[in-house]
């Protein structure tokens, strides 16, 4: 059984991303063989841009057309109040909700000793610089919205530990933590027992 | 929400595969922004290769580097005996099993009305030409090796019909299909009615 090379190729390109087996693979190449040349051009040209038109933001690590980003360049966001997330798909899904108008760092990852990442891998230090900078000129909310798992966990619990010395005793920096509980939609029988338990003990007066 | 152009035209791309919807295309490419460049570059280059460095075989349609393709060229192999697919994954998947020695003929789908796919769309004219043109030459099978759906169904017998006219008295034509049943490891509980009953049609001596 011979598969030509350049199929082969494709299938392996595909069967290194994330949740893509080598069935889905397959099935990905052998669908490409069906649609225009031109929209392969397309699609090899979105690859070879990705990066090369994208740019971190030097203050918050999101990840931008321009540096300042877009929101570390809007001045109508209170850069006082800065929300901690894992991804800049985390905060896409936060700016969806319109809610919150202070400014985000973004990690890009989680503490995760089983995968080799270690708090230098991801940028923990440039948020404790920028923390410490900010902390001169007044308060300031630092919001861990890192995810409620394991290694979500351990990184919020590793940032307030590097923290802690630069608080003092002033009082100028506020850790908060994402609320915890049921989700919108949820089912109470099916619903796991830590989630249940966060439930419980964060209710509030009806 | 300002996402990058660069971010968007690439999920576009990824969200026109099958299967793949916007948050998979989405989780897909923030996955990539954090992959060498050269692995985009490779990736891209496949994408642009896979169709220039294929070729549909002018005897069987499979698709591959040569034209006669591999199965086609291969002298051991029975031209008299082909089998009919849908799809190149289907010849594959069949060469797997290293039982079948005859040749194939690949039509690159089934009709489908609803999805504007008839007869024409796919190779079934060059089949009738191929077997027309065996057929002189002495007694030939066709496995009609489509699937068990609706569609594989309806496009196995609107062949049949094409060819009633090619057999005449002489029988030189015989057409089958595959065996139907339980699948290797199946569960009679879980098993559908459709496919229970032909098991029981088809049941055998044991």
């Amino acid at each position: 059984m011979r598969i030509p090379r350049a199929i082969q190729d494709l299938i392996a390109s595909f069967e290194k991303l994330p949740g893509i087996g080598p069935k889905t693979a397959q099935r990905l190449t052998f669908y490409l063989l069906h649609v225009p040349q031109e929209n392969l051009e397309n699609f090899a040209q979105s690859l070879e841009n990705l990066k090369k038109n994208t740019i971190l933001c030097s203050i918050c690590k999101n990840i931008g057309e321009t540096d300042p980003c877009w929101v570390c360049s809007d001045s109508s966001r209170d850069k006082k109040t800065i929300m901690v997330v894992e991804q800049p798909l985390d905060l896409l899904a936060l700016e969806r909700t319109r809610r919150f108008k202070g400014v985000y760092h973004v990690l890009h990852g989680a503490i995760n000793p089983l995968d080799n990442i270690g708090p230098d891998e991801i940028f923990i230090t440039q948020l404790t610089v920028r923390v410490r900078d900010l902390i001169e000129e007044g308060n300031i909310e630092l919001i861990l919205a890192t995810n409620p798992t394991m290694e979500g966990e351990a990184t919020a619990m590793y940032i307030r530990r590097q923290l802690e010395g630069l608080n003092g005793d002033q009082n100028k920096l506020t850790l908060t933590r994402l609320g915890v509980g049921l989700p919108t939609g949820a089912d109470l029988e099916y619903a796991d027992e830590n989630t249940l338990t966060q439930a419980i003990e964060g209710r509030k007066v009806f």
